[in-house]
């Protein structure tokens, strides 16, 4: 586990047609992972919840109360630490994310008590943690306005790792001083490790976006698993920052608009995590930040570069679909039939064997309750016409065959019925996939 | 491929609790699926559509009028033949169905034209042949009904197979005078045999049925497939006979009751095919047919045999899984909740495995968009209680993973919100599904 970020992704240059913002002007790749943003320290360090003895502890600050915005599962059965984390940014502010992995605290006895006890342990450190460290403080940041001593509730909590079993908070806690005392403002990397499961690496990404006004600031992102991949394991977690100077609402409006067409748009196997949670924390330090415009963009190329990176780690996934319907007649139209072809299993059998089986993807639109009509779809494998308005095109088989052997390959549909279009990102169901899941516990 | 019924099965007696009727008084299984039944006759032969030789085309005929009515995919991409059958059945009564297999006939450019000539050469050929073969006709049989000519209308049409190739219609429609001579009162298994795509084994079943009171038929039936769980085959496929009087209303009422809480609670894979169809015909040459409530019990019966075989058949698994949800509001959500369990990918790979994931349920639980207190739930597996009120049971998980590891796994959930039940019968996801339905074409 390198800790660095994953080599050859290029937020600026998204290979993926169709996924992120088609406008990428002014954004500048950067390393560092969430460090790379002004105004915000992390840590990652050993507490012992996993048996492995791998890192499973991790901690992002920001050095001044920062702008808040969180978004959660939608799944009914919801960790406590979802709950708990939607309360704390109910105020717009917080001051801090903390991670376990290892161990989900959902379905758990006293999961309620444990992750508030996280959430305090973690606010009494800081406050004085943030005084010890003064002398640390990157320039810029306005180390003067952290003494005051941080809420429990100016603290977000999220927790990953396996379902009903009670989470042993007193190793957590009794680690929280080593935490707050690792606080590093390169401590990026480290963090976005120890926040891993079963993730095969760490999943970051830093922009620098420029206004063309003379208007900058920096954009990053951290991030592990995706949906229910992972056995047992609940799952998506997503940590963000910026040094913009954003409101709790406008937080919540820029995180809105950069979740709903990226990481609600992955798909690895259709399953709902309980702890599924991202969440914006903007520090407000930057000097001369850019307009909100520009400032969306970013985020959204942020969170498209972080969920492709999720979904090319997805468990058993030797390859990557981009499903993008055109022609729709709403883009909630063109998004529904996109699940509906990216979440069949037979079409994610035939992307594996790099199959053009264009009949299960009209099969999978069939059935995502979405009117239309057969005779006017098209569809592409791999940029190859396999079928035109309804019927069989004239293809070379082994030709297409090839076009979709790719560690991305594009499936297309033409609806036909307007104008409306939408990308989901799914990766191939394969042998490893089931074999991982089979025999985790037993 | 012995055209047999499948050994072992016995709808009188069926081995999985909460599947099929719970009162099974007055049932009696019988031999020979579909032709049990007095007053039909059927035949399966090769026509040449399939490329392997193996028998391809199958014949069910009633000797004289039978009420009919019909069920077909809700799949919006819906095979040709689905919409003639509808049509054909739409006055209640129908003289035969046609069935040709390795070819569906879907996203075809003649599609319709080629299911009309088939329902047309059948007719043509069964009129005449009913009169040439008026010495065959079994005991009690009306011959004398049969030789007034038959209406292209009057048969029924199902295609299963590849989805988007030209139908060889002219080798379907060259086959039929053969096919009409095969027509014999011992035909169902070999009807049953010609109707199989990736099928491993014929699925059949028959029952006589008594009232108490002096009433008596005999209900029958004959399947293929399962959703689209055959790669780009368009699948499930059913075939029900009685000899009860019944007209075309009644038998729409009956065979949608018992669709329901069979054909409609299995999954293999979660696709929805665009051929599936299940057809009831009922020849009303019963000397003294039994009541109606008694009738509909049989037909749920030999529905729940069907849909047990087409289960246990699925591409690759190695063991059934019935899935109850008790203690729901209402019915509809009982089965929404076990629907959602039963189709997790996480699930199905846990029941391969043999593992009491209990975390996997609860997480698919709460996906479902249904309301329920995570803290009232609990759950077995194999019978043993693994959750209990929303947190972790004492059990040991090798006796556990012991009493999982059974041909047929039963999966329990109570919800504690109400009365309600329902179970969903689906299989393992195994590597051999991912592998076979990856590697198909290429």
């Amino acid at each position: 586990m390198s800790g660095t970020v994953h080599p050859g992704h290029d937020p600026a240059h998204d290979p993926i047609p169709g996924w992120g913002p088609t406008d990428r002007t002014g954004l500048t790749p950067r390393a560092g992972g969430i460090t790379a943003v002004r105004g915000f320290r992390a840590a990652g360090i050993t507490s012992g919840v996993k048996a492995s003895g791998r890192p499973d502890l991790a901690l992002v600050a920001a050095e001044v109360p920062a702008g808040v915005a969180v978004v959660t599962t939608t799944n009914l059965v919801k960790a406590s630490s979802c709950t708990w984390s939607e309360r704390a940014a109910a105020d717009g502010t917080a001051r801090a994310v903390v991670i376990n992995s290892g161990n989900a605290n959902v379905c758990t006895p006293h999961g309620e008590e444990h992750t508030e006890a996280m959430a305090t342990a973690v606010a009494q450190h800081l406050g004085a943690g943030d005084q010890d460290a003064a002398g640390d403080h990157p320039p810029g940041a306005a180390a003067g306005d952290t003494g005051d001593g941080v809420a429990p509730t100016d603290v977000l909590v999220m927790s990953t790792g396996v379902i009903g079993v009670p989470l042993p908070v007193d190793r957590i806690t009794g680690a929280v001083p080593q935490l707050v005392a690792a606080l590093a403002p390169d401590g990026g990397p480290a963090a976005a490790e120890a926040m891993l499961t079963t993730d095969t690496r760490t999943k970051q990404v830093a922009v620098e976006v420029e206004d063309g006004n003379g208007g900058r600031c920096t954009v990053a992102g951290m991030a592990k698993g995706v949906g229910m991949i992972e056995p047992a394991m609940a799952t998506l977690l997503v940590v963000l920052t910026t040094d913009a100077p954003l409101s709790g609402p406008v937080c919540r409006q820029l995180l809105r608009g950069a979740v709903r067409p990226t990481f609600n748009r992955i798909s690895v196997d259709g399953d709902g995590s309980t702890s599924d949670s991202v969440a914006l924390l903007a520090s407000g330090t930057a000097p001369e930040p850019p307009g909100l415009e520009v400032l969306g963009r970013a985020l959204h190329a942020v969170c498209a570069d972080l969920a492709h990176q999720v979904v090319a780690d997805g468990e058993g996934a030797t390859r990557i679909a981009a499903v993008t319907v055109r022609g729709a007649a709403t883009e909630a139209e063109a998004e529904r039939l996109a699940r509906a072809v990216a979440t069949s299993l037979l079409v994610r059998a035939a992307i594996h064997g790099a199959d053009p089986n264009w009949g299960r993807i009209l099969m999978a639109m069939g059935t995502a309750g979405v009117a239309f009509d057969p005779r006017r779809v098209s569809v592409t494998c791999g940029g190859i016409t396999v079928c035109r308005f309804g019927v069989a095109a004239s293809f070379d088989r082994g030709q297409v065959a090839v076009a979709m052997d790719r560690d991305v390959v594009a499936l297309g549909v033409d609806v036909g019925s307007g104008d409306a279009t939408a990308t989901m990102l799914t990766c191939d169901l394969t042998p490893e996939y089931v074999r991982f899941n089979a025999e985790y516990t037993t």
